[in-house]
């Protein structure tokens, strides 16, 4: 191996030691720290973030990658090696484009944005969170500047997490999407019961089950944790320190869903090959990938037939007011579809129009077709159009979300594209395992995993997206005709006898 | 304010939030981390400080001290900014004698002596661990050369821990305490039944019960948290984030005294002035002076009759088999006073023996005049000297103590010094509170609180060890009498009537 690879990896690790530190501080935040702990851990993650991004971008990583390229050349494509030179070059390139006032103006304005809108949506007053918005997009699109000018203004944004995906090629799934849900939502006609998710149902006690759960789904023993906080997430320091976290409320079992879908995120980071640790090749190809992980395994297996039919006699064991509830009404109650106001708490049908909604209010705010004073106007028309919901106010409409008080525009729409393109791999994952409803009944999820883990996880980062699912199912495109034909089977399915 | 001290004040606050960050992993590690999650834990833990020790010892914080010398001059030797020029030229110069190369040997050697020190445990056979200690020891006395040349070669070890102090003036504290404390053993005759300890305490109650001694000791809501560990420990990410720790039993209640010493040094954390936060200047001036402000609230606080008579009633409550315990039994109890092997467990009065041993093999380990060959036998011959036990193996003998696998020699001293110096400032608050001891029965912790926090805390890291007593209570030197005629008193006042 030549020096100036080794030196390259080395000044990596380094960096990627950095992002580890900050992710354990930030994992400690969101689960751990007394809340007067706030001020001083800010400065703490400023600081790791300022020296990762100032070691990253140094002129001798750059110096590294120029001396490499001739090896990169030589080497195969799909080599570990000639990988990491590639996605460096690309991260850095990146990296090197934002003046580091600018990256410290963003965070300090998406701070005050933050400050601004947990009042805003206390108020339900949008007008309370627009100056803050507009000064926070106002940043973010002085940041796109210094982008790669793409065909349309929002493909800096979507490239941030989609590496190499196109606005055009997002909008053509969307295009499929947007007339084919509405119908399937007007199929699925009057929504199911399933008011027996709400009740008394003791947080340790759902502890112990998605406990098990996530045992039989293929963690490593001591390897993972599974701990409570408030908005859901996972995270990862290393391939055998897997931090999950879940929702529990004493009142619903909404908390198994929710965890089942973040160890699917957790899966992907277990699955990842050694040979790419501790380096940037770590990590998913990019959110859209990562999500359609955790929707298969919140969805495709947590909300499936055969997932319930092995496991709701445990459940009921555990929680004796659901032995009233048979697996029919189960199935069709943890199923139910039914527009609604809130994105977090929609359905598998309806979840994708939320996205088309801030898919498309997001382009025209990046283009300035949109200004921020009409925003709510136009979000309370499109949950009209789209889901057929009248907005009461802002704290359930266009004040939802925090992404934006980042202007993390081209975030939301990953996890549509997760939606599609988890349908899309598990496909190829069915054929090659015929079985695969009968092991999902036994709790026997070992041959799923390691078919994933062979299509998608190992690679890591090591290949953008569409090059990821090429690997994984030889597609070249995400085709949202899987999807649409698995929600329309579903719904189908879910309609009473 | 001029320019350099403010860059230099910028300076130290990345360097400070490196180590906080570091500190947060170290925490993480010790209390959540899945077992599998210690490799990659230790390249992060590494790079931390590696980037902390670079960016401490460059040149440019030399300049700025240098730039800073006459500003400091003009400055009050006790104000914030002179303070934290001259700690901070002290660390600078310690820091900078160091090449990095030798601070890597000895963190490798260490980790390889702990590997076998706790294979030799196991197999309670010093000659396992003997090899690996001689080359990290070794790595320790090449170290020594690069500092400071003391009037002992022991002095550039104490340094490290209680800085400006010389071993000379340790063993004057010490050479009274030895004959001294082995009197006080024999005074104490037979050892008090403290049987009632042991038994089912379910861990939960425990914790019920020491959140209510926390709080009253005045930690301040939603600034800090009490976890379970294996081995007890406290940290600090902030005045306003403290991490204590205990090791919970559920057959015994001594988790209650090990947690009360961390709130000891918790409160030393709560107390620092906001002055000298995110700054070289938070901590403690010493381990000693750390160690008197655990010792004070475990033991003079925790052990006393006062906190007892005025808090055994709920501890009844909580443990009904504690009801046929009065208050004079239960105290005796605590207190008991029996010579034995193992340094952790021993009472207030043969503790400090325990450290007495140490100090004088580590004196002689590093002098050169004792083979480690012959370390067994000379901590055995001095067990039955100091102590009058007989070492059965090396396990309960010279093979119990984590601190010499990273040879840290000078570390044990200053938990007989923290002994000495919490009751030589305690008879200072005595007399400053008259009616402490009804406020301990009361529950009342705030007037201690308040006058360890004007005396000591407050100061941080300021002052050197001895400077820092003078301004706490007036003294130039560390008086062992007060110590020895409180351990005379207490010891007399447990015997049988």
């Amino acid at each position: 191996v030549p020096d100036a690879l080794n030196d390259l990896k080395q000044r990596l690790a380094e960096v990627y030691d950095l992002e580890k530190a900050s992710a354990i501080a930030g994992w400690d935040q969101r689960t751990m720290m007394p809340p007067k702990g706030a001020g001083a851990r800010s400065e703490v993650s400023a600081t790791l973030s300022g020296i990762a991004h100032e070691r990253f971008t140094s002129a001798e990583i750059g110096r590294l990658l120029d001396e490499l390229a001739p090896l990169e050349a030589e080497l195969d494509y799909d080599s570990d090696d000639a990988s990491l030179i590639r996605v460096t070059r690309r991260d850095w390139d990146k990296a090197r484009r934002v003046p580091s006032e600018l990256a410290a103006d963003w965070a300090r304005e998406a701070g005050k944005a933050h400050v601004a809108w947990l009042e805003a949506r206390e108020a339900s007053d949008f007008s309370l969170f627009k100056p803050a918005l507009q000064r926070v997009t106002d940043v973010s699109l002085r940041w796109a500047e210094y982008m790669e000018p793409g065909d349309s203004p929002y493909d800096a944004f979507l490239d941030e997490y989609e590496p190499g995906m196109k606005t055009a090629e997002v909008k053509a799934v969307f295009d499929v999407l947007r007339p084919e849900l509405t119908a399937i939502v007007r199929e699925a006609g009057e929504p199911a019961d399933d008011s027996f998710l709400e009740g008394d149902f003791p947080v340790a006690t759902q502890q112990e089950f998605l406990a098990g759960v996530l045992r039989d789904f293929g963690f490593e023993d001591g390897a993972y944790r599974l701990d409570p906080t408030v908005h859901p997430f996972a995270t990862t320091f290393s391939r055998t320190d897997i931090r999950m976290t879940t929702r529990y409320k004493p009142t619903n079992l909404r908390a198994l869903w929710a965890g089942m879908h973040e160890a699917g995120h957790g899966l992907t980071y277990q699955g990842t090959d050694a040979a790419v640790a501790r380096s940037p090749l770590y990590g998913n190809a990019s959110l859209g990938l990562g999500e359609s992980q955790s929707r298969t395994w919140e969805n495709l297996v947590g909300r499936s037939l055969p997932f319930w039919r092995g496991r709701l006699a445990e459940l009921q064991r555990l929680f004796p007011q659901l032995e009233a509830v048979d697996l029919d009404t189960w199935y069709r109650g943890i199923n139910r579809v039914a527009p609604g106001l809130i994105r977090v708490d929609a359905d598998e049908v309806t979840y994708s129009l939320h996205i088309i909604l801030r898919f498309e209010l997001e382009q025209e705010i990046v283009a300035g077709t949109l200004a921020l004073d009409d925003l709510p106007e136009a979000w309370n028309a499109k949950m009209s159009d789209l889901l057929g919901v009248d907005v009461p106010d802002d704290a359930r409409g266009v004040l939802q979300d925090v992404h934006w008080t980042r202007a993390s525009y081209g975030y939301f729409p990953t996890y549509a594209l997760g939606n599609v393109l988890s349908v899309q791999i598990w496909r190829a994952v069915e054929e090659e395992l015929p079985d695969l409803d009968a092991q999902l009944e036994a709790g026997e999820f070992g041959p799923l995993y390691e078919s994933l883990r062979r299509r998608i996880y190992r690679h890591g980062r090591k290949f953008t997206p569409l090059e990821t699912l090429e690997r994984a199912i030889g597609a070249t495109e995400i085709d949202p005709q899987p999807y649409l034909e698995y929600l329309r089977s579903k719904v189908a399915g879910l309609q009473p006898a």
